[in-house]
């Protein structure tokens, strides 16, 4: 526990920025770089914690939006806090709701002072302050918590990135001195929008801030693949390796081993979850769409070189009748898979790091997804 | 092998028809008095076979009506059978189709030949013999076969009886002669209404046929609780101690208590299923109901006395939360806790009859019912 918040950089590529470390965190080690499944309302959709352990989950996020709305933050305090609450035993990463209430967009106005917002539920009427956010993520015992941020669209004109990259970094000094619990690591949202200028100075002020470490926010809005890698390389190339960096919101299988390369350690996305969800399931080869007639009669696994409990049990053929079907054991299935790809990436990016062999891993990657014969 | 679909009765109760038995099928021993969970598009609704075998299923139960439209027989005869394409390796007994051709109503045909109806899917025009019914099943696989039978509903005039039970009883006929694999049983349906006289003469005509066993049918089909214990009463008694006794589509906890007492040995419901996923859970002490709003800081599992998956790990809080928020992991775990309890109710009968308490034990079960305090 001497070593809580600690980020400590094991080893790194001798031909990138990626590296291979290690996060103390109240409830455990994150081995980093690390891929957290999204766990919007206390719970990864259609998951047990045994399952996503199983699959190879280290750290989950929850969003503080979310579990404010319902069941509320008190409630969960009361019941002993979110671990205790859904069972995981494991770190937990909660957002800030910065990104939630961006996407509400009409239903929110920001003011200097916070963000007042309509409930989706039931459209009542909400105010979100830095303090507030701290005080909701502390009571969820979140054994990393973020700052509220002001999360912009792209395109967005230089002065509407100014204001949002001004606000983020006023609304994180008072995260900071509103934080009680020292138990509970704090990181910071480096926004910018796509300036090089404003990632910059935001980066520059945060850091004098003094955090537990820093994510790049507001990537993935919109803006062109190149702009957003550009934006990754800009960014993370302003903080001091001692502290660990984390995408939000990112990504892709081909986003994840770029934002490796870059030498990030933490990523979220929605992607396994919700795709698997809508039947779109990752293969070492590309992916597959399971509705897909052609997979009627399939007696194949979903990928051949995969070993989640999916695949060594059920067969293409069967996951798309359920799927038609509108089965429930579908979505959790699929799940299964795409968080077990997800996560085992991670694991293989992890190993070959150590193995000074990340070059050839990221080589093979792309030539494995060139041979679409053999999905 | 060489006892394949015999019934063995081991013991039972001094005090009333409630007996202990074994059925030998190809795919494993039946223990009963047994209960079979609802698989109807192969799969019982979000759980997985290792779910399904740790809650206590022996045996679960297929529906040939949903299969043969959806994926198609065919289709899973080519990928292996029933049990390999949903990876179920225990017995699996399938209807025949007949329950839910009643179900359809206007939407289906009964001539002398079969059944001509409607799909529930697209409206095409589909038409099922007792040949093609016994065809569907053996490319299944299913270890327990059933016949088609013509279901009547409640109330029904004697001549409707009279027609359908001499239906049943040509059909039946028509299935055994179809027949071509012994390692499948095959059970017949015995009809006949409310009313006495017609449940008599369909028993004997199908017990001169000699099928592995027999079901009662047409019954919980909208007549009142007494009649429906009267006519599971009176059929039963006509049927020879050698032959297994199904209650087909019954029943409650009550009905499942009242079956076995009456000497039924198989039951097959969609209550502990369809229940979960409406967020009605059962407990020893009657049933709650999960979004009730008295649940929202309720530490406690479900049911104190419960050792299922989800009473083990989740509270009745969190569980209330995840059905609010309609989260696909609250059917999960609500049907892990109903089936559990409707497995665990039929051991703990098994139990009683080999002790020769079971009359102990139902006067228990009823005392508890009554103490509502405790829900």
């Amino acid at each position: 526990m001497s070593d809580l918040g600690s980020f400590q950089e094991l080893c790194r590529s001798s031909r990138c920025p990626a590296r291979r470390g290690r996060l103390y965190t109240a409830h455990g080690i994150i081995e980093t770089p690390a891929f957290m499944p999204v766990g919007t309302q206390a719970t990864v959709k259609s998951m047990t914690p045994e399952e996503l352990r199983d699959c190879g989950a280290q750290v989950i996020l929850g969003n503080t939006y979310h579990l404010y709305l319902r069941p509320g933050h008190k409630v969960i305090k009361r019941l002993g806090g979110l671990h205790h609450f859904m069972g995981w035993e494991r770190p937990i990463l909660t957002d800030s709701g910065g990104f939630q209430l961006y996407s509400l967009a009409g239903l929110r106005k920001v003011d200097r002072d916070g963000v007042t917002f309509r409930s989706h539920i039931d459209g009542s009427l909400h105010r979100l302050t830095p303090e507030l956010v701290i005080e909701i993520q502390e009571d969820l015992g979140s054994d990393v918590m973020m700052c509220l941020d002001d999360c912009i669209s792209y395109p967005a004109e230089d002065n509407e990135i100014r204001e949002a990259s001004e606000l983020t970094v006023s609304w994180a000094r008072r995260c900071l001195d509103a934080k009680t619990r020292d138990d509970l690591l704090l990181f910071s949202i480096i926004q910018g929008g796509t300036s090089r200028k404003w990632r910059r100075q935001t980066a520059l002020e945060l850091l004098g801030l003094g955090f537990d470490g820093y994510a790049i926010g507001g990537l993935s809005v919109g803006e062109p693949k190149g702009l957003m890698l550009e934006m990754m390389d800009c960014t993370r190339s302003l903080i001091p390796d001692r502290y660990p960096v984390y995408a939000m919101g990112i990504g892709s299988p081909e986003d994840l081993v770029e934002g490796v390369a870059r030498g990030i350690d933490m990523f979220d996305c929605v992607m396994p979850t919700r795709n698997a969800r809508n039947g779109m399931l990752f293969t070492s080869f590309g992916h597959i769409v399971i509705k897909n007639s052609r997979f009627v009669e399939d007696p194949r696994p979903i990928d051949p070189l995969c070993m989640c409990y999916t695949c060594r049990h059920f067969s293409r053929a069967y996951l798309r009748h359920l799927f038609v079907a509108r089965e429930l054991l579908a979505y959790r299935l699929n799940t299964i898979h795409n968080l077990y790809y997800f996560l085992h990436l991670m694991e293989e990016m992890r190993k070959a790091i150590e193995a000074d062999t990340f070059e050839d891993f990221r080589r093979k990657f792309y030539s494995r997804r060139g041979d679409q014969d053999r999905l």
